[in-house]
């Protein structure tokens, strides 16, 4: 039988705002982009706050941090929690941070009940999981799970031509052990909604099924050329007239399908007020939990692309650009946060992760589950991120009540 | 009676091809820039070529060419016929040109012939028709017309900074006559029609009733910017989906009223691939030959574009940016056209022109007409450009019989 503790939500926003100091911006953000001064110090202030809790704090070659909380078998291999300590350039005070500093709560909580879990703890920090200084992003997560090298990670270069590898050490944070070396029982990370499901819906926290599929495209539509004032409406292949039509199709597919459909780039070429446009170029990214269902959502979109062109007499082009299929999360562990948010009456519900998260790389290498935050409109990567003491304390909460339901399992 | 002349098609052709050298491109075209030493050649060449005939030539503070052929009552004012001898950066040989040379193959015909008209003729060649190396366009026409001033027009600078003024006084074509001090009592215009209509429904020449009234807007509509992964599709407020809903719409209307709706540059804010744009920002180009017609499409427009954005939640703004009203051509010299064609069996039909012309400026003041002459595939402004032969002359044949019947109603 479990012991009942209770997370402390006060102690945990305290160090929420405490931490949202190192870097913070005028507008109430973060700005720490990942291995800049300010990493630096929130990561030392990372690994003294979790060596007062007693854990022994491990850096690897990514620079990955890994603070182990002994437990009674020490040949179980530790269960995880974390997430990231980077920002946005102009990032908020809860994506990424509330993962590791809900760790961090839930390795007090222990702490103070003095509480010796079956299976050591671990609490991770992620390297550069934004991607916003060095691209790609989340890849500290991705060398770990063996998705990227580290010569890979090392060669990268920020904008005034410094390499990730360089950065790692000129901070302090090149540690020496193999990322993915330390292998996990399961991973359990806290991240805030990042979009306006919870929030419509007015509930607390999410049980995080799995991360969407997502397929990116480049897409063209060549018509023909020709003068805004000369050219009768039914002589026109008018590329433009095409794009619109495709554009609502392609809407109408997501919909039918229960899927995301988003053309967030678009231009009319050669772009002048009375020419006909004679190409169109936009990007496609198109998303569901399914990979088969993604599949066709995108044959059916390329038929629209198809037919919308044929119909003005235009070609059309289509090419892929990313391709980065479903990760569903583990049953195991989801039951377990499920059973948490019923534990605690919490209103929840089921959702998919429309983004990337660390996460979505630990579940190539063990059994993984998010737990998912109401954040204000779904607002992220901007300085008014917002999220409430008593939701990030639920999050926190399930997110201990979870691990030691699976700790406990034996 | 009239004279039964006859125009003779390989001397128009010929002048057609021996000035295409004058700033002849490799592919073709011309490359004859208004107020370049080429401009200066071909004016050099008119002047002379008129001259030749009798004419005296008469040149205004604008750089507009006037070649007088006398008349039996030389208190009439002239029926005059134009067009202009410069052409775009990669022009063809046909846009303009063909409505000076046209009206220089009439004077051949008639000195050959040693017809005398009542009323005196003149051929003008106007200044700046393109308007490609000093904006705006029509400008010679603009100031005989009293729409431009002679001193917005000489300070008009080029891409080297040389002002439109110092050009014309460079190239020896600044002239002492005030423009518009030189009244007609009509004027006739021969262009190709730079459309594809007279192509398509394989006719040579069309009688043209006027110039289309134009509209321009700025449009944009206002959504919100939110995360392609993470926004569900029913909470979005995605410009984008709206811009094309309202872009299938304009389309329909254009359609529905007979007139014609390009949207030719449209840009999506911010412009990520995984950003579902919050703004959308596009031109809209409205033609109708009828204003009222042309102002009710305006306003379906944009009714379409309020619908469009409200159903996302978007908001809407569409300023004009230019508002050029119709411009209907003289009844008595349509008719005098219309005639011709029949008198010559030619196969031809009423056609509205889409583009300007500085038959729009002389309509302003005296009474005015055109004649197009199919062009291969509505092609222009562009070094591939083609006319027939027989069409060309067909034009020159028709402005010959016009004008000698306009010239005899006495």
């Amino acid at each position: 039988m479990l012991a009942n503790l209770t997370i402390d939500s006060r102690r945990l926003w305290d160090m929420l705002m405490e931490t949202a100091a190192i870097g913070g911006t005028p507008k109430g953000g973060i700005r720490r982009l990942s291995l800049s001064d300010e990493d630096r110090r929130v990561r030392d202030w990372f690994r003294r706050e979790c060596e007062a809790l007693g854990c022994t704090v491990h850096i690897d070659t990514a620079g990955n941090m890994y603070a182990i909380r002994p437990g009674k078998d020490m040949s179980r291999k530790p269960i995880a929690m974390g997430s990231h300590l980077d920002t946005q350039p102009t990032g908020g005070k809860f994506d990424g941070v509330l993962g590791v500093l809900g760790g961090l709560e839930v390795l007090k909580t222990l702490h103070q009940a003095g509480y010796e879990t079956n299976s050591p703890l671990c609490l991770v920090n992620w390297t550069n999981e934004e991607g916003a200084r060095f691209s790609p992003s989340m890849v500290g997560s991705a060398v770990y799970a063996g998705a990227y090298t580290q010569a890979q990670m090392d060669a990268v270069t920020d904008k005034d031509g410094i390499t990730q590898g360089a950065a790692l050490e000129s901070i302090g944070y090149r540690g020496a052990e193999k990322p993915g070396a330390l292998a996990f029982q399961a991973y359990f990370e806290i991240h805030i909604e990042q979009g306006p499901i919870l929030d419509e819906e007015n509930l607390s926290v999410g049980i995080v099924t799995g991360i969407q599929a997502i397929k990116w495209f480049n897409c063209t539509i060549t018509g023909r050329e020709s003068h805004a004032g000369t050219t009768p409406m039914a002589y026109r292949r008018d590329a433009l007239a095409a794009f619109a039509e495709a554009a609502g199709e392609i809407r109408k597919i997501a919909i039918d399908h229960g899927g995301l459909a988003t053309i967030g780039i678009v231009s009319a070429y050669p772009g002048s007020p009375n020419i006909i446009p004679g190409e169109m170029r936009f990007t496609l990214d198109m998303r569901h939990h399914a990979d088969d269902v993604l599949k066709t959502m995108v044959t059916a979109a390329k038929i629209a692309i198809a037919e919308a062109a044929t119909g003005h007499d235009a070609a059309y082009d289509v090419q892929p650009l990313q391709d980065s299929p479903a990760q569903p999360f583990d049953a195991t562990l989801i039951a377990a946060v499920r059973a948490a948010t019923e534990k605690l009456g919490l209103p929840s519900r089921e959702i998919t992760s429309g983004a990337g998260h660390d996460a979505m790389y630990t579940a190539r290498v063990c059994p993984t589950t998010m737990i998912f935050v109401r954040c204000a409109e779904g607002l992220s990567h901007n300085e008014a991120e917002s999220a409430t003491l008593e939701d990030c304390g639920n999050g926190a909460q399930v997110l201990l009540e979870a691990v030691l339901a699976y700790d406990a399992r034996g």
